[in-house]
Parts: C-alpha cells; sequence; structure tokens
C-alpha cells in the first residue's frame, strides 16, 4: 500500500497508522510493516500503533527511529506492507524448546537484536529462554563472537592490551578510578569501556562524567589509548557491541543477568576493544549477584574458559562484596573519595587494598611485575603520584580539566546526617537498601546526590553519633531520601530497635 | 512532577514525554511512569515514548487507552512520577525460576495483565516461563480461576447450558455453525462466544459476521440465549476471560499455544459462560496443534480434570484434522456450505458427519438423547430443518437477515481455477498452505476471500480438471496468490512434479 509520510519525532522504531489503513495492509498494533523508501531502495521493519485522527487515511506517520535509515522527507510516498517473520524467532523458538543454537542462528538472532528487528517481547522470550534452558560454552562463545562481530572493534598495533571488569552489584565500586591511572601509569594500554548505571547508584561511566567527557567513538577511544595509555569512557557511545545495552534493559524488570548473556556481554567487550589481558572482579556476597565463593569459583573457571576460546588470557578476583567499597555512594562523592586517595590519602583501606588488588594482577599477567609483587608496584605507582599524573592526562584527553582537585567537587547541597540511634558495633549494612536510599534522592541523575558512610561493619558507634549523610541536589528529594530511609533501614547498629509491634488494645 | 495534558490519539497505553521531563523524573524509554488525574483521583501507569519537539518540556502526551480511565483534558495539570515496579513481575520470576504460583500469585498477575500493567515484554515473560516450565494442574486451575474473575460471567438461571470449543488447527472447522443451531433446536441452552482469526483464515465469529452482528455485551449474550437458545458471537466483545486476548496476541510471534494457558483460556470461557456441559474437539494430525492420538489422549485427560476442579462435565472428541473440514476456506465461502448444509444438502461428508457426531455427544451428555442415539438425534434434527429454523432465529436475534439464504452470500469476484497438472490421486492437502493462501487471497479480512476445494486426500483426479478455486475480492490479491500458490502447493496430486532442477550448463 502506498503512503504519504509524516515526520514524527517520537523516538521509538513505530510507525502510525489510520486504523484504516492498518485494517487494509492485514496488521494490529504491535504488528510489523516493512517500509520502503522507493528512492533509495532502502527499506526496514516497524512496529505498527494506531490512530483515528493523527493521521488521516492515506498518511502514515514515521517515528525519528524508524526514519534513521530511511531519511523520508513529509510529503513522501512510501511503499508499507506486512512485514516477514524474522527468521531469528524460529531459533528463540528452537531455545525455548530446549535446542542449542548454532553460531549461524545466534548471529542472525544479535543481528536482529541490533537493527532492532525483534520488538522487546521477543528479545525478552530470548533472554528468559536462555535464562530456564541456559546457554552453554558453545553458544555463549557464538553469543559473544556475535555481539563482537555486529558492533565496531579496535585493534592496536602492539599488545599486550590490558582490561578489566566488575560484574556488579556492590555500591561505590569506583575501584576503576584507581586501576585504570594505575595500569596506563606503568606503561601498559588499558581501553577502559564502562557502563551507566541502570539499576545502581552511579555506573563508573556516571562517575568519569563528573571531571570529563565520556561520549567517544570507537577510533577516538583508539587514538586517545595510544596517547596517554588509558581512556575510561561510556561504552554506550561506542557502539562496541550494541546488543548488550538492548539485552541489559530486558533484564532490568525481572533483576535478572543471565549467566550466558553475562559472560558473552563482559567478553565481547573486552574482545571488541582488542585485550588479550583481563582481570575480571567478581564481588561475592549475600547481597550481591553471586551469593557464595562457590558460585564465584565456576563463574570464574567459565570466563578464563571463554577467554580460552577467544585467545584471551583471564584472570577473576573474588572479592568481599558484601558491603559497599570505601564510604562513598553516588557520582561526585565517589569522584571526590579516589581523587583523594590519588593525591594521598592512605584512606578508605577497603577501597584502597581492593584497587592495588586488581592492578597488581593485571602487571603480573603483562610481566611488568614479578608473580607475587604487583600489589607492591601498583602501591608504588600510586603513593609517587604516577597515577594521579595519569589521571589528568586521562581526564585532559577527555575534556576535562586535568588540574581539578578533589576539593573542587561539590556535593549536593542539601544533606541529612543520620545519627545513631543507640550505642553498639554496627552489625549490618545493606548494599540493595544504600542503593535504593541513594537514587531516591537522585543518584545517578543528579550526580551530587548520594550516601556518605562515616561508620561500616563492626565500627563500635555510640549513640547520636553520625551513621551516614544522604546527599541531594534538590531538597524535595533529601526529604523523600529521609523518609524513606526510616523505612529502608541500611545500616543496623547492634541493640538497635528493628521495629515496635503495638498491642492490639492497652487497657 | 507536574505536567500538562495534550491528549494524542495512539492506541496504545504509553505517554508521549519531553527527553528532558523523562530525564527529571528518571525514566527511559518503555519504562512505566504513574499518571494521576489530581481531580478524580484516579492513576493509572503507563509506558514511556519521548520526543523533544512534539510535546515541550512541561507538556505531557496522553495515549487514547491510557486516557481510558483517567479521563483527562488538554491542559489539565497531573502529577507524573516514576511507577513502582508490579509486584507480578516477582511471580513471573518466581516460575522463571521454577517456583509454582499460588492462587493469589496468579490472580495478581492476571490482573496486571487485563489493566495492562504489564508490558508485552512482562506478559512474554511469563508465557515463555510458562512454556518452558509448564504449568501443574493446580496452577491452571488458579490460572482459569484467575481468568474468569477479572472479566465478566454470565449466570443463567436454569442447567444445564452447554458449550463447544474447537482447539484449533484446522481450516475450514465451520462446525460450530452447525453444532450450535441443533443444540439449541433441541432445546438446551448454547452460549457460544468465539474467535476472530488471529493466524487463520477465519475464526467462528468471522463467519458469522457474514450474516449477523457478533459484538454483544456479556448481558446481552444471556439475554438472547435465554430467548432462542443459542447465540454465536465474538468472545472479544463480551469482555469475559479478557485476559487471553492479550496472552495470545504475545504466543503469536512464537508460533505457540502454551498447554496452561490453552486450557486455562478454553475453560475460563466456559466457565464464564456459566456451562457445565462441554464438549471439546481435538482435532489430531501432523499439520494440527495435536501431532498424534497420544498427545491427543493425554490433552483430553486434563481438560477433563480440569472440568472436575471446576465443577463442569468435560467430554473429547479427538477427531481428523489432517486435512480441512468440508470444501471451503474463508468466512463467506464457509457460510455459504453451511447454509446448504442446513438447507438440505448432504455435502461434504466430512462436515456433517463431524459437526453430527460433536452435537450428538452434547445430546447424550444433557441426557437429551440415550447413550449411543445422540448423533441420530442430531441428524433428525438437522434433516427436518429444526437446525435452518434455528439458526434463522439466531441470526434474526443478532440482527441479521433472517430469510438469508446460500445463494444470497456472494463470495469475491475474482476467482482463478487451479487445474490439476497431471492425473493421479489427491496425495497431500496441506493445512498450513491453503491456510496461507486463502490469506494471501485476503481472508478473513476480506470475507469473500478464501479457497474452495474441488478434490480432496484420496479422490481420483484427471490432468485439467479443477483441483481448487481461488477467491478474492481484490485482483491485486488474486494475483499475488496465484503467485505464491505455486511456491506453496498446498495440494498434491500423484505423480506431480514437485521441483524441477535445471541442469547448471545447456550443452
Amino acid at each position: 500500500m502506498k503512503l504519504l509520510v509524516k515526520n514524527l519525532d517520537i523516538a521509538s522504531r513505530g510507525v502510525l497508522l489510520n486504523r484504516a489503513d492498518a485494517r487494509s495492509i492485514g496488521v494490529l498494533d504491535g504488528d510489523r510493516v516493512q517500509v520502503m523508501n522507493q528512492k533509495s531502495g532502502v527499506s526496514v521493519a516497524a512496529f505498527v500503533e494506531t490512530t483515528s485522527t493523527i493521521t488521516p487515511q492515506g498518511t502514515i506517520g514515521v517515528y525519528r527511529f524508524t526514519n534513521d535509515r530511511l531519511h523520508l522527507d513529509d510529503g513522501n510516498e512510501i511503499e508499507v506492507r506486512e512485514a516477514a517473520r524474522p527468521a531469528s524467532l524460529d531459533f528463540v523458538k528452537k531455545k525455548m524448546d530446549g535446542g542449542k543454537i548454532s553460531k549461524e542462528e545466534m548471529l542472525t538472532i544479535i543481528k536482529d537484536v541490533v537493527s532492532e528487528d525483534l520488538s522487546s517481547a521477543e528479545l525478552t522470550a530470548f533472554i528468559i529462554a536462555s535464562y530456564i534452558n541456559p546457554l552453554d560454552m558453545d553458544e555463549v562463545e557464538h553469543l559473544t563472537r556475535a555481539m563482537v562481530e555486529t558492533g565496531e572493534h579496535i585493534k592496536f598495533s602492539s599488545r599486550p592490551i590490558v582490561d578489566k571488569h566488575s560484574i556488579g552489584g556492590v555500591p561505590g565500586n569506583k575501584i576503576s578510578l584507581l586501576v585504570v591511572p594505575i595500569i596506563a601509569a606503568s606503561g601498559l594500554k588499558i581501553p577502559k569501556t564502562s557502563s551507566r548505571a541502570i539499576t545502581g547508584a552511579g555506573g563508573t561511566a556516571d562517575l568519569m562524567e563528573v571531571v570529563a567527557n565520556v561520549e567517544f567513538s570507537a577510533a577516538e577511544v583508539q587514538k586517545m589509548t595510544e596517547k596517554v595509555g588509558g581512556v575510561i569512557v561510556w561504552g554506550g557511545a561506542t557502539n562496541i557491541a550494541p546488543a548488550d545495552d538492548r539485552i541489559i534493559i530486558q533484564e532490568y524488570p525481572f533483576k535478572i543477568d543471565a549467566r550466558g548473556q553475562m559472560l558473552a556481554s563482559v567478553m565481547a567487550k573486552k574482545f571488541a576493544v582488542g585485550a588479550n589481558l583481563v582481570v575480571i572482579d567478581i564481588p561475592v556476597g549475600q547481597n550481591t549477584k553471586v551469593a557464595s565463593m562457590q558460585q564465584g569459583r565456576k563463574l570464574a573457571r567459565e570466563f578464563i574458559e571463554l577467554g580460552e576460546r577467544l585467545n584471551m588470557r583471564v584472570e577473576c578476583a573474588l572479592t568481599y562484596g558484601d558491603i559497599p567499597v570505601g564510604r562513598s555512594i553516588g557520582p561526585k562523592l565517589e569522584v571526590i573519595e579516589a581523587l583523594r586517595v590519588l593525591e594521598g590519602s592512605t584512606e578508605p583501606n577497603s577501597f584502597i587494598q581492593k584497587s592495588l588488588s586488581l592492578a597488581g594482577i593485571a602487571l603480573e599477567m603483562s610481566g611488568k611485575a614479578a608473580r607475587g609483587t604487583g600489589m607492591d608496584m601498583a602501591q608504588d605507582i600510586l603513593r609517587k603520584g604516577k597515577a594521579l599524573e595519569k589521571f589528568r592526562q586521562i581526564i585532559e584527553i577527555q575534556g576535562g580539566d586535568p588540574n581539578v582537585k578533589s576539593d573542587d567537587i561539590i556535593p549536593g547541597e542539601h544533606q541529612f546526617v543520620v545519627n545513631a540511634p543507640s550505642s553498639g558495633y554496627v552489625i549490618e549494612m545493606n548494599n540493595q537498601s544504600l542503593i535504593t536510599l541513594a537514587r531516591i534522592a537522585g543518584a545517578p541523575h543528579d550526580p551530587g546526590a548520594g550516601i556518605l558512610l562515616h561508620a561500616k561493619k563492626g565500627n563500635l558507634i555510640k549513640t547520636g553519633e553520625p551513621l551516614f549523610t544522604i546527599y541531594a541536589e534538590r531538597s524535595w528529594r533529601l526529604q523523600k531520601a529521609i523518609e524513606d530511609g526510616r523505612r529502608l533501614m541500611p545500616i543496623l547498629v547492634e541493640g538497635m530497635l528493628l521495629d515496635r509491634v503495638p498491642s492490639l488494645s492497652e487497657y
């Protein structure tokens, strides 16, 4: 059917059909039509929404993402027909039925994911099927390679290329801000792409954005890394393994991180930037993604096996994930803490030790440091100010102010100190509640929002002493955080009243 | 955040936010916001799309289905915030993890399905999880009751109430057009709700719509059934078990009919109309939903057990489903065939025998006929013209012309006869290809489109004799059907050339 174009600035891969036209074409809301620019010959599939008024019969509303490849102007005549069912649905079905997906089938699925030819429901089906019927290592390898192939890659002229990754789940995990400068200062190359928070209070990209630009193309990442040895950028802007972002968004409602997809997504990003030495941080703890050491070791072995299949050397560090890393949660607060350590502070210990351990592993893998001496070398680089110097170079090449100091960064002006209601040891810190509270206060969208911990698990604290401070950029968000904080109780002090149950009637 | 309303006539449960507002609220495309009409206090969740231009900052585009319960006018000020995650997602997750869903949890899920508080992706996750980790009979019962509870029901003052259902997959299965009038003519009540075709060439509702209105409320269905003994209406208009439609639409891309959902959906509709005697037609055959007699018997036992749990007597008929029922496929062609039989024609045998068998079972279950005599009684009702008379009453009460005759119904004017390319027996009829071909010709949207079979499996046919005729209402559709028919080859004659492979080079 021929229809006239009316461009609509709606950020989705849809079209808006008059109901009569939809009926004629034989499609319902949510169905797919094939839309063809007859001049250029370019054709894309788009999802149908319908109206009786906004587009009259004979006219089609073309949403923004649909027009990204079509380049249609208002009034153009285009051909619209019912779209064929993507072949990848048959492969998704195969996985639902417990079958094994071949290399070619996996590539077809991931191509359709990247081109957005699968609806969010169809992609969800793939994720759920792979969650229930887990991908085996062959399928994970296929998925990894398909993710790499459907995005951009970087080829460095010399090796080794180092990379690190934390699988997440622990608040305040700002270690890349130390690890990357240390590795780069040692003379190694580390092109670190990182994520923004989806469910967290701040991804590494959100943190780095406090002091520099984080949106660069893959080519720019390569150029900058060649120059200063390292970068800390947002992976989402590079178009490296773009399938991953789409998969993660669909996993979000179910709070899952399907094992196969997780392995593939981490390793695809490392593979695509050309890394051949990779350190993986696996936080283990009740409130993280990996609950026990046993599970952590199993996951580590899988990362290592997948690395071997891809000709990458992988080492994994199982780390303590029950409580936050350091004392800060939220972009600006975390950057302040990291800068202070780079500037010479010897606190907080948990943050420094973890960062040095991971950097040390990479230094040993590369041969820069002898076995058993990597951490010392990392500490030396940090103490001598070489990591700070390198971090400033990285900030500068990413368009930030290289002279920024920790004191220049001002967190949210609205603050509330929560004091200990009773004396005793801090017996419990709930990662999830801390993240939730930081988000209610505005993190990561408001970079100054977050939580600063004054006591950590095991500390002895007296009644009335500060337990933590909530920071916010907007007073109403602070108010909401204060209210919800009472319910969330993210930190428990021994002897603290957990709840009070009133008697049914008072005599 | 307070925003001003701009109503947008787009048929979905969405809102259109300016990107800046979306960022402030902290939501991305596809996320959920809670939208509140502050005057009425009514609040609904809606899915976010974003724009930079169509709605300026401070204004929210409210799509039609979102406004169905809110009743907002342009310029109203409303409160919009990030919506809470529906609790039902935790229960979906439980099923993904192999857990068992309780009665209350199932009700929560289905309530969210009916109120469209779950996105299509989230509903898909529930369906895929139940497909891979099948619902047990307790869960199927919970699902059935939840489907009934979340829709309208009918309570008749007297029993028995008969109902029938075909689980589908066989083209040309117009038997309700005979079974319902026969049952009603016997003095029993049969309030038959039926479906429109989604993937088929014509559901019973599409067929009935050729001669009468099929869109009625549940209350009207009851009133009409009390008056004339039976109706044939579209279930989708009644709001009986509305969850079912939404589930079926999400199953469509994967071509699945998840066992638990199918059992529940059929039985919920029967239970909701108050039926206590139910006959289920299970077509068995290579190209239907049930491939073997063994599978058919298992499914039958499940229907019967579910019926017992709901205090309904169920009998199942395993029927021959390898080839179409009768000779016609497509709304008008099928109605013509059914009317001819009601008017006295004794052909086609397959259609008449199947209809009489199923009607006979219901007559025996009700006690109207003694065991073993139901089919004779059904035949008697048909032969004596009582079924025709009853069908006319049903047509009349549903607003159609009771005097309609088979010859009054004119199928598509564009026709093409496919002749046998060679002499021999008809060895193969492919249900799926026949349905596809009828759909390409325009069925069910164009009611005059379809296929008329001149020979059936096992018939001897001579070269040049007509094999089948394609009917269409539009010439371009006929052309497309003729072209595709060559590829689809829905009917094979012994000795017919299946393909011709040319030599690579001709010397």
